[in-house]
């Protein structure tokens, strides 16, 4: 049967995160149905990563079998118009044989949201973290220099996980300064090879002590060379997190394009 | 007694518009509420504007006179404590003796957000009017030209309203192209001396008319001239409408300052 790869944006806020489960609703729950409704197709549909509970998505890309007849095009109509507003398909592919959206990710890139200052911003509390206060942009670009290029991630990694390697390559930390009206917002951007569990999430609640002046920058070195969880921050809330874009190594293909 | 005024910011989704009502919770009674938490006062707050049920406010400007011996910074803080996350209060000042929000306003800003193309943006549905296919920014901006400055905006005002007089100088309309991951996204923000009922979102709903190419640009003219409501387009829905800021000509203040 023919491989597809579908690239899809989601908005977290009420779903159980990506992986069909016993209690609450999912997005890939959401899409599979869509997806029967649309080729009569009971397909197992597999994404690029599993998204937690409240984590959106710019980019998120899913593989899938399927013996469906339809085009492209007119698959990606049909998947939107039979998915909440909640969940939209930016496109859909034919993709090489045995295209798997976990194994064959060769790159991926989130973003994380951060506002602070003295006054939460009403219009953006669902997608981005409010940490009162203060925070020092140029230690939190110090700290995440630390942190790219080759490393063992253990610290970063939600106790209880069993990897078989915490080593990970972070090719890029982008830290971006917003202002959106009078709110002050900084965007975290990270580019990794492969993501231990909640390692974003902890990624920046570290980083957002340093930028708190808790810790100075150089402490982050301290955190990665312990490999212990305790000894990093905390996990910062799921709502500011965006999977932005995975990158595969296909013939012909370049990702799931911003 | 002295009189006081507040910068708020809310997110209008839930709520039936500012105005006290009978039916539905209103961003006005919220904020009352809040007010008599923190000064046991009973007070009525006004607003510059009563925004519509589902239309958002970044730079809203209320008057409130009371006794409160609490001072600003105080007074921000607690009300921000005891009001919903959905209203924030920006800034708190001493105004003029007499100070009233409507009838100090020198001019407003309103923003209004469209996402156009073939798919819609599930993280923004909530702040963007989804308009389907393409939009021609170039037409759109030509029609918007031709709104600005001294006009009889009757064909703009919401059947059945009777103000005095429908003549208003809209100083600016500036057409931004605005692009969100893979999303086009356009943004209008019309400032005048004052709007009409529906003002705003009548003149997106026609400048849309013509991004769509099913009217030219100098039909706005037409429009104008016919001074009637069922001349124009359609009114654009409340829920990408943003009341940005709010200008005022007090000794000593600068409005709300963006």
């Amino acid at each position: 049967m023919p491989f597809f790869k579908l690239i899809i944006a989601y908005d977290g806020t009420d779903y159980s995160g990506w992986q069909v489960q016993p209690n609450g609703i999912t997005v890939q729950q959401r899409l599979e149905e869509a997806w029967q409704e649309v080729t009569g197709e009971n397909a197992r549909i597999i994404a690029s990563g599993r998204t937690d509970a409240g984590v959106h998505a710019e980019g998120q890309v899913c593989s899938v079998e399927s013996a469906t007849q339809l085009d492209c095009v007119t698959l990606q109509r049909a998947l939107n118009a039979s998915c909440p507003d909640t969940i939209s398909v930016l496109q859909v592919d034919w993709a090489p044989d045995g295209f798997h959206a976990i194994r064959d990710a060769v790159q991926k890139t989130y973003r994380y949201q951060i506002q602070f200052g003295h006054v939460r911003d009403p219009l953006q509390r669902q997608w981005r973290w409010f940490v009162p206060g203060l925070v020092d942009v140029e230690a939190v670009l110090q700290a995440a220099r630390l942190l790219e290029g080759e490393h063992d991630f253990a610290s970063f990694q939600a106790a209880g996980s069993d990897r078989k390697t915490t080593v990970r390559t972070v090719s890029r930390i982008d830290v971006r300064q917003r202002d959106h009206s009078v709110f002050s917002c900084l965007d975290i951007e990270v580019t990794a090879d492969g993501f231990l569990y909640n390692m974003v999430r902890n990624i920046v609640g570290t980083l957002v002590r340093v930028g708190q002046g808790k810790r100075p920058p150089e402490w982050v070195q301290q955190v990665l060379d312990e490999k212990d969880r305790t000894a990093a921050g905390p996990t910062a809330p799921p709502h500011g997190l965006f999977l932005v874009h995975v990158e595969y190594d296909l013939p012909g293909s370049g990702g799931s394009g911003r």
